[in-house]
């Protein structure tokens, strides 16, 4: 893994001033894992609610608390909104506009066709978007929930749609807080989270929805562990499936095929399709570990 | 919750000999919370493999390793089977001719409609049959993963089809290793089971089998919640999904129009639609905490 550039023996990560735009779960674990690695540069948080920017202020998570977007962006060397998806595209428009020169914005939205597409070519030269999805998260909400290992070792992919000098800063930025960085274009991130994380919180939803109140006390570790991540915000989550359909629509149709060939094994009471069907889930699914 | 009966000061279970038949994880675990919890009378393990029977007895989880039958049940005052649902019935049977008078059997098996209607006046009168589905398990396998504390605090259903004395005394063994139990017919048992353990199953195996190798990297913690359960033994699933293939099958049904919905509000654009489906599928998901 790379070493962060030194910008001076005080501050291990070459960005003088982060400014997070959403200080929830994502955007203060980003800020928690920033301050726990030794930057000592200016953290500014932005959001629309100054009392809970104040709170995560005082928890220690951020340097400044702003609601006035030109504050939060008139000096920031790094840009990151940790938004819901169907704002960023928009948010990112806005606070370009009070960037200083060369300054590099991006993102932790799940989907980044979208975003990216619209956002490239859209900005004024001084200022560079490149999209980012760090794969980490929680059915929890809120800046209380941050941690500051929440990506430790995980996966962040970036989707730059050109090459630029600040693919490598950005890089820099996300493995200095513990990640391992892949690049991908924007369409095939889209493509591969639909089926490892788009298509499982329809999925997980869709099964949720099927138990009674009644079966509550019948519902075991498995029952939970499989409908875990349907207890996010369906707020969050609208977004994100809009701005992927298509793919999740397809992983849709797979999952359905999938669930009629075990339909018709059960009615056949036909043991050894269904071993086959159980044997390549389990094969699957232990490659993973 | 009732105390156990006591037998002598220094056994607290009024039960001198049980006989556990498979001491694998759940067996395993059924032993070391008797021990745990001071029983001491004799506990059998009865199996196929001698040389896993001698190392779970050298592991202190069982007193007698054996692969007689008539060894393992003609002292025996309780019994439990801890097989695969597809042998628990002849296991049962052939069992019960060495059973001394009042001795009581029951199980572990998942489904109990088939078991039961297959056992109910099938024994020798000097021997009761009633079924048990402690809700307790781990898709890992064998008596190394047994734990002391795997059943505490868990619901253990059992589905008595007469009134009997020996109702209460299984409802004290179950309750003396920690159990919370509850009484169910049979098929009521099933079609609840089906909704909240065996469609699940089916569920997150056949999302397991959408995912395509390359995809491993970025599948996250959700992934990898929702299709834990997909890593059980295929041939102990098998069995279970067959003796219960009607309930499930409807459970599948609603699965399927579950996801329909989905898919046709994702197809639509339709965020309000969607977020209903999301906030049902969040709140159901949130009673169950």
């Amino acid at each position: 893994m790379n070493q962060p550039v030194q910008s001076s023996k005080s501050n291990p990560l070459n960005e003088s001033t982060i400014t997070i735009v959403g200080v929830g779960l994502i955007g203060g674990s980003i800020a928690l894992a920033l301050k726990s690695r030794g930057f000592t540069g200016t953290i500014i948080g932005l959001g629309r609610n100054q009392q809970r920017l104040d709170s995560a202020k005082a928890a220690g998570l951020i340097d400044v608390a702003t609601t006035d977007e030109q504050q939060a962006f008139e000096n920031a060397s790094l840009g990151i909104f940790c938004t819901p998806v169907e704002y960023i595209v928009n948010q990112v428009q806005s606070a370009a506009k009070f960037c200083p020169t060369g300054a590099l914005l991006t993102d932790a939205g799940s989907t980044k066709q979208v975003i990216c597409e619209a956002l490239d070519g859209d900005l004024p030269n001084s200022v560079e978007f490149i999209g980012s999805h760090p794969l980490a998260g929680s059915e929890q909400q809120g800046f209380e929930h941050a941690t500051e290992n929440l990506y430790q070792d995980r996966v962040c992919v970036l989707t730059p749609s050109t090459p630029s000098d600040n693919v490598a800063r950005l890089r820099t930025f996300w493995e200095f807080i513990g990640m391992q960085v892949v690049e991908l274009p924007a369409d095939e991130h889209d493509h591969i989270l639909a089926r490892t994380s788009h298509l499982p919180h329809v999925v997980a939803s869709a099964l949720a929805s099927v138990l009674d109140e009644s079966d509550h006390q019948f519902a075991a570790t498995g029952f939970r562990d499989t409908t875990r991540i349907a207890g996010g915000d369906p707020s969050l989550w609208i977004s994100i499936l809009l701005t992927n359909s298509t793919a999740i629509c397809s992983g849709i149709d797979q999952m359905e095929a999938q669930l009629r060939e075990f339909r018709t094994a059960l009615t056949k009471g036909d043991a050894e399709s269904l071993k086959k069907l159980l044997q390549t889930a389990k094969t699957k699914r232990e490659q993973l570990s």
